[in-house]
């Protein structure tokens, strides 16, 4: 590794998961996200993430080796009342502090669980006890009080791995306590990395990234990212710290307008809006409804709609019709017409829409209908065919057809996107002309 | 750390994912789960995982850091045609290797390139570069070829990041060749690592840790981890590799009994099977079918269902009734009773759940209606209330209220969980009794 002065040592972050269950995999990081848009803002950039499980000695290991190429150290985890919790120790032990119980830490501890009704257990005193020389970090959410400590030139802020409470303890306390450490410092203050996200639907990643190809002019410190998914590709620009030539802001919104611009045809969100989050804000916008048949989706589509906060003044309600019996009753989709194309069809995916559309009295019916697989594939339905319907009643109609890669899950993902996706364009097409309801 | 004698290192992992996207995270990490249970069969134990981003300086740290602690280090990502993807060198830094094309390599990824009737291109070709002295790792599924490189006695693995290709190289080559490895070692073959996971609901973290306490005879090497989420408390048996003593096949399946005895009362399911997996099982072996009528879920608890392959054979239909009309007009609940006890009551949930059962003429009919929030609460009804209603017809009904904490999604992922729980163990108390469908 190239010998980093301090400088740059200061705002290079690492973060640290403590937890066996962590190195198994398979849940959702929703920490990272948070601690690298906090850290970015005061321009230090996580450029290290490590996860280790519950061994002390591997902990105390890992933690080394992060102080020591990183200037903060950012560690989740292992800080509550049970034996298999020992991030305190491992601390203690890897900067040669010794613990104790610190009166700060006690008296936060047990005031929340007083207003729980509850006293200190031996396990939740040890969570008390915190590294000689630590700054202690009230928990205002949670029991667990974690910490911050200078250590050889780093850094280290021990954390619950708790969302919920890390991220209030990160916001109340962390994030100012670094940002009033950068301002003391006698080095220039660093520039905020801004990471600008742009999430696009319909093409595979090898064309978009031909998209963008020459975006960046040479010597510009701005990274380009490209991350795919069964929910599109998504593309990021970020700035980096301690980069070239820094990248004011006029610069960075002109890439931003470029990169606009040269994925206009695929762009649907950009930042942390979901299609979920822009087909909504259109349906309100227009004060429209909407209601949706369902087939292969099976209620992903009416699962991801109503996730967002607000969704019941523009869902008005959904069938999932998964026998084809239930698309005749619920929607009236005639049985002769199942039996002439399938329930995989174009006619039936149209009759599907216009039926909900019609039923439930709204602007708008979206449905989808396919075959996710693994079973039920055809010699000419073969599995990952999907038709897709939107009826706008008086406004129009129209169906399209789809071939997906992947297992089940990702068919299902791939057509609530395509659904949406047409849903939202057919929302910008019929702009203001919102039909109200019957 | 304590230095570690060759024999306990061949049996540690590491694992290293590259890619500037993965330290943001937000996504959910399935190859770890993949790695660390193909490897744990060899009795190689993955104790540290690192994400580093695109920066060829940072990986070759990354790189010397893992080759140092572990005695197999699987790289995953930054094996693509792109600029940016630069695990190859990376790779031949960090060791002192020089690249060049091989001809497996790329014999390998023109054919498949052929096979899509495409060439390659210039970045395609960097791809069959791969360091000297390192063994080339054939794609089945995808263009970019991997390779393993013995290294300081380490051994070091690099796959793409795609999960497909990643699982498909691990089991037809990385796997095979660590087992021949470990074979041909002097070593005494290792333990495989044994893990063992159940699957609870309805009792905190704090409670399911207690009901476990002692569980482990002193000096027995087994591991119990628990990991709180929304959907319920996983815990976890592991056998260690190394351990002091080394954990039988009996006295594993005697501690797993034990465990299942231990939490019979909130234990719904074991290994892999999630909760609709369950639920679909005892549909299918008592030939029964179930219709939804989900509001405050808004298709979560269809969605899930669907997600099992075969699940049209006791799926039948469920309506997504957001709004009050919906309410009435697709499962029949009276209009006066609404007015009077209000959407979200034990009332509308039970009628709810009568209504679907009758109109989709299925064995059971299942119902959620709750405030998932931010917005909907009233003085006497918070945030967090949910009802679940079950109608089993001549079988008799149910209805149950609970009051859940966390934000929009979280109280709509429980109470999906919920509804199914509830459901579960009506079927299993109402086990071979059937209902034929009308």
């Amino acid at each position: 590794m190239r010998a980093l002065r301090s400088a740059q040592r200061a705002v290079i972050a690492e973060t640290i998961a403590v937890g066996s269950e962590l190195l198994v995999g398979g849940r959702s990081d929703s920490n990272s996200l948070f601690i690298t848009e906090a850290l970015g803002r005061l321009g230090i950039e996580v450029r290290f993430k490590s996860i280790v499980g519950d061994d002390q000695a591997d902990m105390v290991q890992v933690l080394k080796t992060a102080a020591n190429r990183a200037g903060v150290v950012i560690m989740t985890g292992g800080l509550g009342p049970t034996v298999d919790d020992c991030t305190r120790e491992a601390v203690a032990k890897a900067t040669g502090r010794r613990l104790a119980r610190r009166k700060a830490a006690f008296d936060g501890m047990t005031a929340r669980l007083a207003q729980w009704g509850r006293t200190p257990n031996k396990g939740q005193l040890r969570q008390a006890t915190i590294p000689a020389g630590a700054t202690v970090v009230a928990n205002p959410v949670g029991s667990a009080p974690g910490f911050v400590l200078a250590w050889k030139g780093a850094t280290i802020v021990t954390l619950p791995g708790v969302p919920r409470e890390m991220e209030a303890m990160m916001t109340e306390s962390v994030i100012p306590f670094l940002a009033d450490q950068l301002a003391r410092s006698k080095q220039a203050a660093p520039q905020p990395i801004i990471r600008h996200t742009f999430h696009t639907w319909g093409l595979p990643e090898a064309e978009v990234d031909a998209k963008l190809l020459g975006l960046i002019p040479k010597g510009l410190s701005v990274d380009v990212g490209l991350l795919a998914s069964p929910m599109g590709v998504l593309v990021s620009l970020t700035t980096k710290s301690g980069g070239a030539e820094s990248v004011s802001g006029i610069r960075l919104a002109s890439l931003v307008d470029e990169v606009r611009a040269r994925l206009r045809d695929c762009l649907f969100a950009e930042g942390r809006e979901a299609m979920e989050d822009v087909v909504g804000r259109l349906l309100c916008e227009q004060r429209r409804t909407v209601a949706l048949a369902e087939s292969c989706t099976g209620g992903l589509i009416g699962h991801r709609l109503t996730q967002v906060p607000g969704s019941s003044a523009y869902v008005d309600r959904g069938a999932i019709c998964y026998s084809n019996q239930s698309k005749s009753e619920m929607l009236g989709v005639p049985v002769v017409l199942i039996a002439k194309h399938g329930a995989v069809s174009r006619e039936v995916a149209a009759a599907m829409a216009k039926g909900i559309r019609e039923r439930a009295g709204v602007s708008v019916g979206l449905s989808v209908t396919g075959i996710a697989g693994p079973g039920g594939a055809t010699e000419t339905k073969p599995v990952g065919l999907v038709y897709v319907g939107l009826d706008g009643g008086a406004e129009g109609s129209l169906t399209k057809e789809f071939r997906f890669h992947g297992d089940r899950s990702v068919v299902k993902q791939r057509s609530s996107q395509a659904a949406l996706e047409l849903l939202r364009r057919w929302l910008i097409a019929h702009g203001g002309a919102a039909s109200p309801r019957d």
